[in-house]
């Protein structure tokens, strides 16, 4: 396993792979890596010749009073599962590497950025486009590949690539999930057995409203009313929406593409979810 | 002369010329070529195996009522000039090419960018770090040179390329003056004959200084008043002062880096320029 602190050292790597004609992904995380990570690594290393896995945990996408002092850190184990899943390159610096004194330029994110997550975090997409795209300058890969679970982040980063011209190609992974439906996240670990019991009503919420759309029902107040009613035993719901999967704008009337969408609170933890309704 | 108006292009050749292991420098302008855009060409050429420079008369860096419909468009005359400098390789994309529709990702710029032409021009360096940005991720150079006739602009580039990680060199070229100490400008040509008698002041008030600061006045409050004397007949002064040359931040005591900036309009034509001081 290579382990690299430095910009300067990742950036010649990954310069000496293209220069040899190769492809190199990149797989960017905040650490504490799950099997949805894992599954991140295994789809950049089927698709490209070489494979780097970010791990570090970005304090500008954290808000003041959000769980970053104790988001978990779980290095070692990282390193066993990047290794696990076939890549060989860890790229983690530090955050005086990332952020040094008087840093002070910040990606202003897309539209996409404005809704959802924007309301409930308004600071939090800033943070996210702003370092993927110092990842972006360090590690200059053909691909990156993103998971599904933060679907808005998603949306977010294709558009800030498309908009800004990044020369890479954004791959987007699928949503893995805990065989009761729980989608996995590096928070689960935060919650209690009855947490982890009223956190299934996310998962829940969103299959009961696809089969409902599957039944025929177009009415998104009345596929919004039933995940709201699914979602009864959270202890703080901030949405549990349905929108236009590409622009996350509201619609009145099932079309495709539609992406149901939910954050909510269980005990003190912050989950989201979501699933594509049609 | 390769004329490129496609961004896809221009970044394949930049990475078939880097997969050689050729240097490359970017020279980003708004065309209407003058001599102090040559120079930074000639420049480029010798310091760089290949020289791509980039022709965009850029909206977003224009506030509205400023002369983005009038700015001067002279393709034919700057292909000319390239070729003479010794380039053979022009990148000119359309508005639409650089901004497609739905286009909203920017550059917030670092803290350099706040004095001076941030207060006087409140939208401008939004729009110079965010095209700067794209034209990097559509050109992944080895080197960019720019001018230092904007030198606020120079420290806010080097500024975003350090805080985003860019992974491009940044080459400062000198100010390239006129005969009677007049800085080139795209925007002289607006000058009436009045005018242009009008606008050497500002090179006037800022060889005033450096001379007085050779003599030893170390006051700042003493040697803004003397420059804001020489720019007396200029129609509106936006500032003549003395500050950090690498922070832009006011000083009371001249001490080194010292850099005098000047903005002010001259009929309707908004003229700056700068000195180092000490």
């Amino acid at each position: 396993m290579q382990i690299i602190h430095s910009g300067d050292e990742v950036r010649q790597l990954v310069w000496s792979m293209r220069g040899r004609g190769k492809t190199v992904g990149v797989v960017p995380t905040m650490g504490a890596l799950h099997d949805g990570h894992v599954s991140l690594v295994r789809k950049s290393v089927e698709l490209c010749d070489h494979t780097i896995v970010t791990i570090f945990v970005n304090p500008t996408q954290f808000a003041a009073g959000e769980d970053l002092e104790k988001y978990p850190r779980t290095f070692d184990a990282d390193c066993q599962a990047v290794k696990a899943a076939g890549a060989v390159c860890v790229f983690s610096p530090s955050i005086t590497e990332m952020y040094p004194d008087g840093c002070s330029t910040f990606v202003d994110p897309p539209a996409v950025a404005l809704p959802l997550e924007g309301i409930s975090r308004p600071e939090h997409f800033r943070g996210v486009t702003t370092i993927v795209a110092k990842l972006f300058n360090l590690i200059p890969a053909t691909h990156a590949v993103f998971g599904s679970k933060d679907y808005q982040q998603l949306k977010v980063v294709e558009a800030m690539v498309s908009d800004l011209n990044f020369g890479i190609q954004i791959v987007a992974g699928g949503i893995i999930r805990e065989p009761d439906g729980l989608a996995m996240s590096s928070r689960n670990r935060y919650l209690s057995p009855a947490d982890r019991a009223s956190a299934l009503s996310l998962s829940a919420a969103l299959r009961g409203a696809k089969e409902l759309a599957r039944g025929g029902e177009t009415d998104i107040a009345k596929l919004e009313a039933a995940m709201q009613k699914s979602l009864a035993g959270v202890d703080k719901l901030e949405y549990a929406t349905i929108v236009d999967a590409n622009t996350l704008q509201p619609m009145q009337t099932l079309r495709s593409p539609a992406q149901a969408l939910i954050a909510a609170r269980v005990g003190t933890t912050r989950l989201i979810d979501n699933e594509r309704i049609l």
